[in-house]
């Protein structure tokens, strides 16, 4: 029996092992190590439900969160960031305690790593596929064949592979708009990869994102997968195409404070402290969260009750249609399927599932 | 000696100060009393600062927050947000550990309260004059009537008065657009306030809102001011012209980790779990901080050297000049600015002031 007195992120474990189990099976089907990424659950608990079926590596965002892992346990993990030398004291720790891998993009970084990290590392060389956050240009062997010669001078550096994550993917809409995404980030991977490889046999090409892995079913031309949104999935997902919203895993519980007839809106207890103010636009709308009603702790997603249309720090608004409010009650619990769940989970301190069981997080 | 290795707040504790200083002289020479919101900085430590100069009593944006203060040791506390009936237990416990004022807005609420708390409450109506969040509109005085007439059965409530909270004046630019906004909501105001002190002599108007009590000077037609955001500021009062780029008392260290040469961007280590997503537009652009040179934990915002101008999780892309760009190193740490010091104070669970020390919060 759930309590529910104030905002709390509910989270449907069934669902959420649903949407590990399948992807599980893509990495299988396609001979992919599964490399998952942690940061949208930061969870050790929900981390056992991965082991649960064999997976023993995972990806994190920070040396924070690696650490948090490492200390539960996992022994193989990729800081999916570029490395910040200023935290050596933490690396080196860490790479003492497990298999820890990094990221490197620039000459400057391998050599302060090399100065400050006595220790073994595994490092990966950022790769920029089309999503222009960071990395280097795909098609920039010179300074790829650089970075590889310069790792390969210290004998306790790894050279893992190339390490590439496809944010762009997240403008796209629809499986189609995403495969060709993919397919283009691929068109300039593959001549890289043989390049790669040609130097360094063993050198690994690891690919991110929820919405490639999420629509597509065939993968070719890379080893790891790195998909970490899809554990919960989001409002932002579900209109990327990559789940329908009964997929998403997770759901704000927000009381009801006050309602306003004359202009057909609800408010919550539920605002930017609790969701981030990520947006998406649906149907040429910018919408916060979708609410649903809820009862007992479950959600129905499938009776959309209304959009929050406004976040303030605490305050939600949610509009509703006449008949819709003529029924929420004051003192009433609704749910709001987020639309970022990883910044949701990150702004709570916990989650509960459905039968009241609370699940910690870092 | 401050050693910053990861994205850390910092805080200049004279600049707040002085904020604080000069908000308290405003409300002394308008005879108003004060009561700072604590929403923003939500630290025991920094609400001595306030009791230095005598405050004695303070606002917060939930009961959570009240429970914190009132262990602090603070004993008159308005919880500015719509009572929310489901913590009814934290509303007891608080209510006799100290003088706790809620706010209300329907018939419903003050039916629940009554059943649910036998203890003594202060208790605000809330108003709505020009916002349009929630609360009852100004024009409507049945409805504010028949609000106090049912507050007045109970003897264990108080009617304080009516609570407002001008936040379409985060909409204004300039001090003229704020002093209207301002007087159109005491146009509503004053006579409204006429029928409430008609029947209950002693109930008292409270405004909130840092842009109005920053921009304008002198006050008349209300008894009690409840700003919150000036202890910090932020880019989004700067735009506002709530303040200057001078005034913003804390700022996001935040790690260099890669550089991008063919399109002048930094990579920061600092995202939206450190700044939240907020954004403000600035000259025609929308920005999330502004970065600043940082030096022995000090910056100085009158030489900013770039915008930032995308932030996911972990990371922040910073536009710079080439001139900017090719001085920047590796590892460097430097400040940046928030766009909305109450949401990125809250994501952060710390404050480290110029000479080392660390603050707490909630």
């Amino acid at each position: 029996m759930i309590n529910i007195t104030k905002p709390t992120l509910l989270l449907d474990e069934e669902k959420a092992k649903k949407n590990i189990l399948n992807m599980w099976h893509k990495a299988k089907a396609n001979n992919l190590t599964f490399r998952p990424h942690f940061k949208t659950h930061q969870s050790a608990e929900i981390g056992l439900w991965f082991r649960e079926l064999g997976v023993d590596r995972c990806t994190v965002s920070s040396l924070t969160m690696a650490k948090y892992f490492a200390d539960a346990g996992w022994s193989d993990i990729t800081v999916a960031f570029p490395a910040n030398v200023l935290e050596h004291e933490l690396i080196y720790n860490l790479a003492r305690q497990c298999r820890l891998n990094l990221i490197v993009e620039s000459v400057e970084v391998v050599e302060s790593l090399a100065t400050l990290i006595p220790a073994s590392l595994g490092l990966f060389i950022k790769v920029d596929a089309g999503y222009h956050r960071t990395g280097i240009l795909a098609h920039d062997w010179a300074k790829v064949e650089q970075l590889i010669d310069q790792i390969g001078i210290y004998p306790n550096f790894d050279f893992n592979g190339i390490l590439v994550h496809n944010g762009h993917t997240y403008k796209c809409r629809g499986a189609e708009q995403i495969k060709n995404a993919h397919e283009r980030s691929m068109d300039l991977l593959r001549p890289l990869m043989a390049k790669v490889k040609a130097k360094h046999p063993s050198a690994i090409l690891s690919m991110g994102d929820t919405p490639t892995f999420s629509v597509m079913y065939d993968f070719d031309g890379f080893e790891e997968m790195r998909p970490g949104n899809f554990v919960f999935y989001d409002l932002t997902q579900v209109e990327i195409g990559s789940c329908s919203l009964g997929d998403i895993a997770v759901c704000m519980a927000c009381p009801i404070v006050a309602k306003h007839n004359d202009r057909n809106q609800v408010i919550l207890y539920g605002g930017g402290v609790h969701f981030s103010k990520d947006r998406v636009t649906v149907n040429d709308k910018e919408i916060y969260g979708l609410a649903v009603p809820l009862r007992e702790g479950i959600w129905d997603y499938e009776q959309p009750i209304g959009e929050v249309v406004s976040l303030s720090q605490e305050h939600g608004i949610l509009q509703v249609s006449p008949d819709v409010l003529s029924k929420i009650r004051m003192g009433e619990v609704i749910g709001v399927l987020p639309v970022h769940s990883c910044l949701a989970a990150n702004l709570m301190g916990e989650y509960i599932i459905t039968h009241g069981q609370r699940i910690g997080r870092l």
